[in-house]
């Protein structure tokens, strides 16, 4: 079939908008119409060519909603007309990183998806002169129509709206389960969250979902304040405005130490800080940022032999299929909010000026409906 | 009164054997006839001057047991004759770190011990002159009596022999409850020990205590073999006779990197390579060894965020009032073994050839018997 899509030609170009190629669903495989995606920032790491695993001519896109169309051969659960949300990080039930309690890396499919192909070995996608365009994080959610594995759709319910689940696609799941599953806050904990975008606002969110007394967010740029307030923040630090060093100063508006704290920026001095911020005795810190190829974070070990615990964190520890439409309910239910955070929506056409708000720092989350 | 300790006059130089003078117990303080010592490395880490607090002129040691000779006032929980093991992390149980779940580092009189007084800011030691002796860790085991905090004491059964329990004291508990208290590590579990020393080794049994599938010790020198394979290791590997990169090497034998890993080496490089051989997705690893002044660790934050923890344990996470009775029953039921690792016993007199046996790699551990 044909398909209308989003293609990254070339690292650092923008996208271009053209018809393409798509197969049809292999065996284990299932076509999805993309009703909505959003535009993050791991699109805009390989679009930029900053990452060094980047593959092009390719489809990218991971944090989409759409419908079933069609099932290949030997799918069982899922059939047209479901409501699905793909997944970058599978859940295949059987390999010993899904039997294992401790991780939601799945491995099944990770080589092909790493080389932007399916589990066979091949592309779906093609240019109308029959040239191969690569998948992207086994999604592509910048096409109308994608192809994707079985076990990397989560079914979710038909009353949930694409323009505003698709993010929990990636996003939302990754803030909020970095809470929920990495860090396991109690209640009554006090947090530092370095870094106040899209990841950072649903770490926020999750921290009042799981009745942490203290929310300390931490930011340069003082116009994510308002919103951050909305979603939880109790308090805010410039690190522009603190006198002295940012690490004593954390520690003590945490009262010695913070019980968790997150990386939401990327930036490797910041993840110091931040581990460096938490309690000594028992702090955690998590990391969700994507730092620079080959950036490095560093410490002294003492900060570790004296109690601080170093993590990090994909896709918020969530098993996908079982805890995404999990999450969806929790929107729906009205538990956690999703619509401010969608500050920008736009065709497929006009993809492009998300990634423009994204690099003005405009946006929190640019929608691409279709 | 009199007693005979070992002083460490300046940084660098020979411990210095002679009389001092202790002052009696004050109110909530202990006097303790020192039995039996053991050397460790920390002693030797302050004695060097390679120790940026350490201070002198100190009495060093930390690794003891004895007899409690008199109590000073409001002390309750021990009497004369009790048998005693001196904590260098005291357990007051009623700071805010005693109550937390999560740590063992009881906070209460940490700032005098750091500062070589008892808790009312004066040192009990002082020359036949009358020039103060700092305390060393809130122990001061090298010298025959020593007077400690009442929460810095764990007592213990009267049949446990001094010349072997000492060395719960610190080696044993360390690292053992690396295991026990701060992996926690599962029956089944594969795991990699760097550094097949003092602490290495007690590692290693506490590993098999734990119920470790596969226990695999790595280390420069092979002379450490027999005694590693004796407390349980299952595999050796000696980093100079591997091909290639140590760590790619360790992935393979834990067929996909261990369930933890543990540094009782203190290098930092060693550090990291702990880390990076533990298992994508869930593997941890627990720094024990205490590096030199200002040295760093580092590695890229890609490691964490596939899912491996970086910690590290001081004590072995052992709350030594409660924990250190336990592990002297543990000794005296057989469920763990000491008396190989003494590999050497010397009098008061003799304590110097004690570091000097550790310099040359000779011994595991020295115990001086008063
Ligand atoms: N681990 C995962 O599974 C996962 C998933 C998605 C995204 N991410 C990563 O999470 C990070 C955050 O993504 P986002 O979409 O929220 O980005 P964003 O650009 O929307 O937000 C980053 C925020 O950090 C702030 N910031 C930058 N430097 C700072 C500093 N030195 N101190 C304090 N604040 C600083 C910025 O002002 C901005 O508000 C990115 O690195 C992204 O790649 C990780
Ligand atoms: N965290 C704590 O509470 C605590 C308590 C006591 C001791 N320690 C520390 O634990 C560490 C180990 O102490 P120990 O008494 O066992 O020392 P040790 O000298 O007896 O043993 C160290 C071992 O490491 C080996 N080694 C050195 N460099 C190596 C390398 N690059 N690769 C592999 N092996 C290497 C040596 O050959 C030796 O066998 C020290 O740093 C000590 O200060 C920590």
């Amino acid at each position: 079939m044909r398909t209308r899509a989003a293609v990254a030609v070339q690292a650092g170009k923008p996208l271009e908008i053209m018809d393409v190629n798509l197969d049809g669903p292999r065996a284990g495989e299932v076509l999805v119409e993309i009703k909505a995606t959003g535009i993050c920032h791991t699109d805009e790491f390989t679009l930029s060519g900053a990452d060094p695993e980047g593959m092009f001519p390719a489809i990218l896109g991971h944090e989409g909603a759409g419908v079933v169309v069609e099932v290949g051969e030997g799918v069982t659960s899922l059939k047209p007309g479901d409501h699905v949300i793909p997944l970058y990080t599978p859940e295949c039930r059987e390999c010993e990183y899904c039997l294992h309690p401790k991780t939601n890396l799945c491995q099944s499919i990770r080589e092909t998806q790493g080389k932007g192909v399916m589990p066979d070995g091949t592309s779906r996608f093609s240019t109308l002169d029959g040239d191969p365009i690569l998948h992207y994080m086994g999604c592509s959610t910048f096409s109308n129509h994608t192809v994707l594995p079985e076990i990397a759709l989560a079914k979710i319910r038909e009353d949930a709206p694409f323009d505003k689940v698709c993010y929990i696609g990636c996003g939302v799941t990754t803030g909020i389960g970095a809470v929920i599953n990495t860090a396991k806050v109690e209640i009554g904990s006090r947090a530092v969250v370095f870094g106040l975008g899209g990841i950072g606002l649903n770490v926020i969110q999750g921290l009042r979902l799981a009745g942490a007394d203290q929310i300390v967010g931490v930011d340069i740029n003082p116009d994510k304040v308002p919103m951050a307030e909305r979603f939880g923040m109790t308090h805010f630090v410039n690190p522009k405005e603190v006198e002295g060093d940012l690490v004593p100063y954390l520690v003590n508006l945490t009262k010695g130490g913070a019980d968790y704290t997150f990386d939401a920026t990327g930036n490797v001095q910041v993840m110091r800080d931040a581990l460096e911020c938490a309690h000594k005795g028992w702090g955690e810190s998590i990391i969700i940022g994507v730092a620079p190829a080959g950036a490095k974070i560093s410490t002294r070990p003492f900060q570790l032999v004296t109690g601080r615990t170093w993590k990090g964190t994909a896709f918020g520890g969530a098993r996908g299929r079982t805890d995404v439409p999990k999450i969806v309910d929790w929107y729906m239910d009205g538990k956690i909010e999703i619509d401010p955070m969608i500050t920008h929506t736009m065709s497929l056409d006009d993809i492009n000026k998300g990634f423009d708000l994204m690099h003005a720092g405009e946006s929190i989350r640019s929608v691409v409906i279709y």
